[in-house]
């Protein structure tokens, strides 16, 4: 097995490669005066299994393009298989079909041009949409991030509540509460149908009186979410509230808008690089969630359930 | 048949829709605040024959993802036939397989892609590499741009010369000069294996004394070729130089940079947009190229006959 990382690795194959005992190679890119990226891989791809590492983030079309182009390389120079570790992967929140709007479904779209490549396994970390993972025709992986993130907020908190800012978050604040030995709630929330807009709808029945709130989400984009949710813990009395999610996209003024709102830490992962953050090296579950999928395969269960 | 214009169709596909008899709809487009796009075709997508347009410069990579996601609409709402109106087609420079540099051959990965989408028919104008086109799946109708750019010309020139900046636009300087009913010439080339550097190999043999000489390539990039034959064709005593080339992709400074050469004007089509250029529209050329390629397929002309 021969671990590639691509031009947004975020040095993650790297690190990768010695904890799965593969071999490791850089992936040459460069890109063309009118902005064409230009990717190869030069190493003993022919007959090789290989493991692509890219993420999706910044720069979504570019990153996804140079993705295809890698495997594409892989596939025409003789591998033997390809998968691909994504550690964000872009295009996961459009994931339905609506006759009235005339859309594509991006994140089915996305997987089945994967696989179009020669992607026969997807590795991936806390993905927005898991159901949707379900659209790719070969195995997926999916390592949690809840768990080293939890991990390293451990380290700095000493009366811990994790609050999910929503319904859907919730199973995400569960298991952040299991690694810190403490309780969770998810604050409840009604859009208003003739504005859009979104309003808490009830307070959490916890007391978050002089606990350090911990915030939970499975990304930070726009930071809107965050910076409701951290208002909310202030309003009921936190000593200090921290924002811990997978994927730090910190869209333009997201880092202001969320500090301005009561945010005093924030924790991510390198699945995105993002300087203004405690980082958490995603490496060490990537490889861990490989092992543990590679194990179940060799003991016959079902690639289902390496969905997790 | 419904002519639906991508984000970047440049306006062709309004223009083409009634040449073609054919109804117009604008498809759906937005932008995520991370910067994902979101698609969508709102009109009698289902049984319909579809022409979708999108030219792929600039942002060749969110350009091309926008119209891999508009097939998938087209796909999973139902239409009946896809075809694509490309008027610039990116990634057409990395056309061959190199052992030792491990690299993707680009225009086949792209041209994959567009077949897997559900692409059945592609009109693009004037392509970098005509035999890379044979990559893809269905058929391939190209539109020339020589003619009309060259009649464009035509309107404001007396003594025109056509020189070709280096063999391989050779073709296409006797295509312009046809319609100028004027001469042509190439600059022959040679490349030093040591530095790598291009150098004039001999004076074409005709005098360019007092013409206007219109130097003519598929496309203006860095424009540095267009450079080297402005300042040649100045040395040769040509009272004027204008360049002529279907896509002015114009990267950075190849606008002062031509300038300086010497250029005196500039003339390009709408498959890219540039505001400083004598632009032709390139609408009626493909219209005509698609009702063309229709009489040929239905005088039982082999679709090959439909490739220039």
């Amino acid at each position: 097995m021969l671990v590639v990382e691509g031009p947004s690795g975020n040095g993650i194959g790297r690190s990768v490669a010695p904890l799965l005992g593969c071999d490791f190679v850089e992936s040459r890119h460069a890109l063309f005066p009118d902005g064409e990226s230009e990717v190869g891989i030069v190493g003993p791809v022919k007959g090789n299994d290989l493991l692509l590492v890219q993420s999706t983030y910044p720069m979504q079309d570019k990153r996804l393009v140079e993705l295809l182009l890698l495997a594409d390389c892989a596939k025409k120079h003789g591998a033997r298989s390809i998968g691909a570790i994504i550690p964000y992967l872009a295009y996961m929140r459009q994931d339905r079909l609506f006759e009235g709007k005339g859309n594509a479904v991006s994140i089915n779209a996305v997987l089945e041009m994967l696989s179009f490549a020669g992607v026969t396994s997807l590795i991936t970390v806390a993905p927005h949409n898991f159901e949707s993972l379900s659209a790719f025709k070969g195995s997926v992986t999916v390592v949690d991030a809840a768990v080293p993130l939890a991990e390293e907020v451990k380290k700095d908190v000493e009366n811990p509540f994790v609050l999910a800012p929503d319904e859907g978050a919730m199973d995400l604040a569960r298991r952040f509460a299991e690694v810190l030995g403490c309780d969770y709630a998810y604050i409840e929330k009604r859009r208003d149908k003739q504005t859009g807009e979104v309003d808490i709808l009830k307070e959490p029945k916890a007391d978050l009186k002089g606990k350090e709130v911990i915030v939970v989400d499975d990304m930070i984009s726009t930071g809107g979410t965050i910076a409701q949710a951290a208002k909310f813990a202030h309003s009921g009395g936190a000593s200090s509230v921290i924002a811990a999610a997978a994927h730090l996209l910190m869209v333009s003024n997201a880092y202001d808008r969320i500090k301005e709102a009561g945010i005093n830490a924030i924790y991510g992962t390198n699945t995105v690089p993002y300087g203004r953050a405690h980082m958490v090296d995603i490496s060490d579950a990537v490889a861990a969630a490989i092992r543990g999928a590679a194990k179940k395969r060799m003991q016959g269960i079902d690639t289902e359930a390496n969905r997790l």
